[in-house]
């Protein structure tokens, strides 16, 4: 059922239902999480999610595009529109954005781990295909790299994707595999969040694999 | 039960306990596999399992000591040893056999897709500790960055841990993330199976990162 159809209080209590479902799913993936946890955590009776959902995979889907929503808003702000024709300024503003989403969004960060052990299989049945080739953010990155190139700003090999998804990878990279790394004696949640530097210092390595 | 205390028959039973284990820990994770479905995979008895694992849990943790074992042996082999005193070729050797060793075993990318969304909770419980800091090919990748810095042909940030898991992420997150990969049109196995060009440009992108 969609937002747009309900009351007032219905607008409320699905949203509470989406909030609760984003912690549930996150800390159990599909599988294990249940509605009845998810209800539990809203502080509703089960049967009242299925007014608003029509089975817990449409829940999860829900939960899955509103992450991917709140992603895009933060990343294509109106300081990113501010600076086109700059294709270097773009690249880097794309990827600190983009960082600073991940390193405040813990719970994004779960369901997509646990996206990635499914095979994304969820993911690939968005509309908007968060991470994936059709999604805004993945689109844009790529345009302004072949901008680049076209500018002299960029090397060829910019346009190759291999070029693209390694440099995609240092980034996202970071945020999959944390444990790795706070092994390695590196928070990167924390890093990111509150160090310009650092974030700084990973997206000068991106550029150095694109930069003329 | 430790493998040399066994007869021989006992031996091959361990061993096709821990076969039937990798595929079937690698099809569903921990928490998803039964012992009931291993041992239906490797054509015996649920009870017989309990004869050679204390637990789910043991066989768990030996099929992920295996794998890191069968890894090592595959990285470290004889050509990498007759190359010391060469930085950038050990660099190259290490990563392209790396690189060979995720595609070719693709049970033991799948379980390490399910390590990752579980925060690698069991990894971190081997003694190996594999992709960890105390893990032999981390230890040993980046000793060989840090002589190429002391020899001059890395640049100093190659000894930065950040620059060092950069490196570790274009390589590895490729076959963390490779449905997304194959959206944007590049089959990362087949391609690092088949093509050593493919692997010779992924591992010239690394070297960007830290060469003089």
């Amino acid at each position: 059922m969609k937002a747009k159809k309900l009351s007032r209080k219905g607008t409320i209590m699905r949203s509470r239902i989406i909030h609760a479902a984003m912690k549930v799913f996150a800390a159990y993936g599909f599988k294990g999480a249940s509605t009845s946890i998810i209800a539990k955590e809203a502080g509703i009776e089960s049967s009242h999610i299925f007014i608003y959902f029509k089975s817990k995979k449409e829940l999860y889907l829900t939960v899955l595009e509103k992450f991917t929503k709140d992603q895009h808003k933060f990343i294509f702000n109106p300081y990113y529109f501010s600076i086109k024709n700059d294709p270097e300024l773009q690249v880097r503003t794309l990827l600190s954005n983009w960082i600073l989403f991940l390193a405040h969004n813990p719970d994004y960060l779960r369901l997509y781990r646990w996206e990635i052990s499914n095979g994304n299989s969820f993911l690939l049945q968005l509309k908007s295909k968060p991470l994936i080739s059709k999604d805004p953010f993945t689109v844009e990155l790529y345009k302004v790299l072949c901008e680049g190139v076209d500018k002299g700003v960029f090397n060829p090999t910019a346009k190759r994707v291999e070029t693209f998804v390694s440099l995609n990878n240092i980034c996202f990279g970071l945020f999959v595999r944390m444990e790795f790394f706070q092994e390695l004696g590196l928070d990167v949640v924390k890093l990111a969040k509150a160090d310009a530097n650092y974030r700084n210092y990973i997206i000068d390595l991106c550029l150095k694999l694109v930069k003329c």
